[in-house]
């Protein structure tokens, strides 16, 4: 459309129609919906290979399984975050390509295959055993955006030697993803350990002064470890999302 | 230069040097820095009547000197917001177009009249003789912007009489600003009184559970009056602009 | 009553059994419950074109549908805010005039048509999907009080393009109301882009450190962009208000 | 038991059994558990005047039945507080001699008539409809503590003649109670306009940055008007239970 | 002027120029500017035996002295509250009435004699030694309107004993303020054992998790005794006037 | 394995197939995998006396007696805190061992005599009796640690009598837990009397601004009393642990 | 003279001039003054083994030289917390007995020989060099009430085999001090390797989002380790005060 | 030293004089300080390419040359950070390898030639001229980390063209760094127009609701965009420190 009016400019130009500072001023006056933005919108799926994700967590199933109706059509992959039980065995029963991650709240559409991408392998790490929905979160995305994800689990600071005991792992890894919650302190160690970028997220486990995760996101702002950035409490997805980027590079 | 680009491009459309298609692809390929953002950043002085404010708060005298030097040579008026008397009296030393509006912790270059642009009169209000200093910053910024300004001061709400005594200000107004700090209650007096759009600027006037100017700001937030909106504490620069905003409509 | 008895007084005065001294003392005596103030109370409605606003969030069915019969005999329009799909239908079966808005959770008594009081067209933006609530009840709002609006909706800093895509509603609009949750960003992009006063609505919308609305409202507080003011967190019906009184000026 | 230890050592002394020296050391050696202290807790229920007070929130109806068959065997009368209307059923239907406020959500045994103790008249009110429930539990507390009443109620700062309105009975008042949710500033209004105390009690009614009563709270901490003390966000009874031993002076 | 405006109006009427109907309609028109709310203010310094408070802390001795020597015209005695060593020096040197109170930060013009107003005794009681300005603040105010005072200081709840020793103070009281920092405790302890009301001043002493008072404030509002009401944090002044006002009933 | 490795390095020492220096240098390069770590983790159990605590909280009754079935293979004995009274008994009808403590709201499997490693008696004593759940928790954490304990319950500052009453409790304890919520001061008394440690628990009874025990949590850590520590809102089972740990010393 | 009072009665009622259940109704009467309290008083010094501290941070050099001069007749140790260069410089002008511990703050008057009283070593921990003041703090006081102190500084979770390094002196404490700032993790950490228990103490240390120490405080009182107790802010006195009465069992 | 006694046991294996099952229990005895954790730190520099940073603000010039002294003995580059320019001077002049970056408030020892590292370039944006600093800090950080930085400053929100203009560097750079103050919300438009990983970093710029940076913080936690992850607050150096490893993948 667009494409069509500037098409029809430059023909007028080139037929004698119009003058070029006419056309100029024309262009000129474009404010902004010129195609350089949509184009952005367009290329923006392919430089980040990553189509689409759907956050289920307020919707219904019916709501779901309709938007995945209408994105699919693109023959992208596409990712539903925070969807239950309930919801996800609904949606698999109408979409066939739908895959279900049930320890991560997850589910995914796999259009076409997951083009592998990273470069090293993430490690994701989890504090204690109720962090492990939201590290799930993050493991599944970046394994969808095209990462080899290991995992080690309920390794926190209270048992310093679990972690120790699995160097191997956190000295392998290109990136590390720790999920913690309460006092959020494991994010320092892992940072203090590895030489590598450690993203830190805060769960809202714990319970009176843990603040919904509060206290863990304030720990880990609060680093002593140089090689730790934090996401949003709970941001399982957005740790997965960023690791793979750095993964990628 | 971007437009000689644009010109150079449909010359040789014109000409037959360079295939319709091609054109419409190299436009597309602009990615933003086209010449329509351009405009918008030079039109924007015209558009809004008011060239540019200086914060002099972290600034010397010395910097605030030579960035009004520079930006005299657009000929535009500037507001200098948040200088003391020393730096004040030293920037009037250097700049002969300077005005000191002590009372307001302002001063401005009057480069050329300032243009009569609003419809009605703009009250200034405030709940306490400390509230002044915000309240003048409002008044300058909105006189500076071409509206006509009222003040009402110390009227708050522990002595609603001296508010309720001066109503003929208040319903004559055409916007009114409300500045209060403690318990910030003045704003939703004022909205239950006029049919106007009242600006609420809290204060960081009080001690103790004033916080700075939070309790003001929350009194203000959950005003019971409807017509109220509010900025930042001690904001007045900002209800002074969106004052002569909504008073030139 | 009060008025009776002040004919009664200026009647004694014209017959001359009260003189001039006393009867102004005795008026200088009557302490605040004079005619003036309630008088006020009957001009309001005039004044302000819109009489009365019933919040239907705690409130049974049963009580919506007994407030409505009362304030309609006024003959006056009402808004019910935050009224949910089943209170809506049952106050819909009992008052044949309502008219349920389901996208902004609102219902409105239309008894005698909306009068046209707008200068321009007012504006109502939305980061995403989940914001529209809010702006919905803003529009809905504006529209009863005599507005034309509007509507651009999931236009959210993550995607500019979207944003700018769309400049010439934003150029053309009188007022803009944003409603975003989450960072609360999107104001002060519009706030730079327009020069019109912009009012932000920050939403709950979100989770972990959005704290219910707390961060998208201090975003919006802290705008770099002069013309933006801001309400409650997921004050629609304020936006929409005090929108509405910029409008008509 | 301890009177009995004690008594015995009287006679030990008496019977020269006992030194002087020796009895006055043995007492001076019982740490705290003398039984002066005992004898305050008998006298408490004289010198105030109101026996005991229970809290219904978070018992069931079994439980306040059980604790009120206990409590009243003293012959004091009880105040029940915070009891939803089906506890409330129960609690009536098991002891005839209780009364239901349900405004109030309050319950009383009667056991003996009220005495009147106040000298003067306290004055509830409140800012808005949906304060009344918390108004009306200072109300019944006072009432049943001896204290005559008055309410006025709706009376809010956006719409202030309605309080002035009023201005005989704010200016008849012993003590005043205020409450008032959102921005709570009714109580500096009312403590500009009287010489009496005022009791400010914050409500957690509001929505969004009212933080479930926090910015009301905060708003009458900061009371620019200086007779005004204040209770805990909906502390009804606690307002009403200060305003009577103020009363009672 | 609105006096003579009213006479003429009468006069009128009583001349026949004016009908009565008319002259009703005029007042009814006469906003809020009556004479009435004129006399509120004259009749208040009378109603509330107390004139003027001057607060020093961020006004010159210059300014103070100024002040004070348009206030003292009237007469009345003034408070000056906040005002350090020099300040107060000064305003010595230039105003012969006044008289300093160094402990409590305050100066005074007895410009009559203080008249006895209260019917019981005030007691001041702080936790700490560090708490006694503000203590003496509130003794001061109470002593200028007109009670007696009592002092009882740096009896903290972690020596309980020092409280219990002087329970002869503690019953003999009417009032009792109660002055704290810290975990703000002692005002539930005093609330426990006397039976009147208890105003609770948190101070701003302490450090780390005392923010400044906020601590000792909250504990004061969720104080589990009865008669405890709150102001805000170091206002010794609020304090000493509304236990004035409750000695005075 | 590590042992293996380990093993077989030696054994080529020994046999002269590895020479001293590369068989230090190969031991040196283990990171962190070591065997030492290990062997913490087996002493932790025998060093603490106590195996392992299973949160029910946000678990299944199902997942609760799975977990209890694997770990009592160890033979330790189990305490499980945060169980409801159905889960509670769905577990002794799966686990003949287990033992509930309603009160306290935890269970334990009882597998080997609880040995007795107190020196001194343990007292819990709370303000009010909303808050025992949290305090039995600490006592059945205390005595399935070792320790012998007292309860002193409802002793709170409103009526200090009550608490001085017990004063021979306080005075025989070797560690004393205080639990309290709403304003958080009885452990500043307790702390004043003894001259023991206090562990004092925070809890989330109150309502308003006792913000679900942090204004409680604020109280105890600003304790003008110098023996006083705190744990976490609500952390019965912490403060019976650490009381546990100080007690064996 | 309460003594006196006493021995009258007693006297009184050995000479049979009074009768013993008089006798005994007369010190039922005996409020709380009794001399039972003022006991407590004077045995507390002897109970805990230490006199008296004195908080130098808002006193002049003046003023606690002046202290000190009062409490060492007592002949008592005194120990001074917070105390600058300056003042420590002139304290030990004026008294002979000071001794200046820089590192801490702090200043103590040595009057008689400090007695051994602790059974085992405690040892105190930091994360960084700037919490040793802390640290030192809670150090000196600990040595001053009897106890040996070992030190380990710099040992923070960011470099974790620092603090694994020495694990024979966590090994061998008997109460372990962790002072640390920013996230406040290093107590979650050795709380996990020791089986004694942990003090510890949140330090402002940090910048940004440390908020002066609240961070760490929020760390510590999630502490996923269950021997972790928290006292205040920078409260170095009140963790080596604590550690203290824990090591003296 | 360790290395010794491990040196003999190898010893004692190979002459036959220990036998290997007590070597390999001796090994796993060794609790923690086996030279495993030693090495770390040897090869922690060496790992990371960076040796160490001295945070300069809380030290005197006089600790930062003495420090500086002794850290460039080990031949490794060294950051300064936070160091104002009167102490920059003294370090100058002190060290003459020193080099100061005065925009960044940094200073470094370049021992060795700085070793290019980066695959990629590293972008550091700002929002305002205000946010400098922060963001020289992050750059020079990078740069002694051997990436090379672009820089693009003051293309803030409210003037989103200026961004637009630049996009080639935003297209072009492998890692970007974005610093906000005020609302914070440059980073969500940065990562909604990138598909690279950005590093946001809060300022304490701004002045009212901007507390210290925090509206910032939260700004940037909430991200709509999904790039994005988040530093403590004026964070420079962490800034640079993690985009540098991510660049050296």
């Amino acid at each position: 459309m667009d494409e069509a009016k500037l098409k029809e400019l430059f023909e007028a130009v080139r037929r004698g129609d119009e003058n070029v500072e006419d056309a100029v001023e024309k262009i000129r006056r474009l404010p902004f919906e010129d195609l350089g933005h949509t184009k952005i919108d367009t290329h923006r799926h392919l430089r980040q290979g990553f189509p689409e994700v759907v956050l289920a967590e307020s919707k219904t199933a019916e709501q779901v399984i309709a938007i995945l109706g209408a994105v699919k059509r693109n023959g992208n992959n596409v990712l539903v975050t925070r969807i239950d039980e309930a919801k996800a065995a609904a949606v698999c029963a109408a979409h066939a390509e739908a895959h279900h991650y049930p320890a991560a709240s997850a589910l995914a559409l796999i259009l076409r295959p997951v083009e592998e991408r990273g470069k090293g392998r993430i490690l994701v790490v989890t504090a204690g055993t109720s962090d492990i929905p939201v590290a799930e979160e993050a493991a599944v995305t970046a394994e969808l955006m095209g990462s080899e994800v290991d995992r080690l689990f309920d390794v926190g600071v209270a048992g310093i030697h679990r972690l120790l005991h699995h160097s191997d792992l956190l000295f392998s890894a290109n990136v590390v993803i720790v999920a913690a919650g309460m006092e959020g302190a494991l994010p320092s160690v892992v940072g203090g350990l590895v030489a590598r970028p450690v993203i830190a997220v805060p769960t809202s486990v714990g319970y009176g002064a843990s603040f919904g995760g509060i206290s863990a996101l304030l720990g880990m702002l609060n680093s002593c470890a140089s090689g730790v950035t934090v996401v949003n409490i709970d941001n399982g997805f957005g740790a997965g999302y960023v690791a793979s980027l750095i993964n990628r590079a």
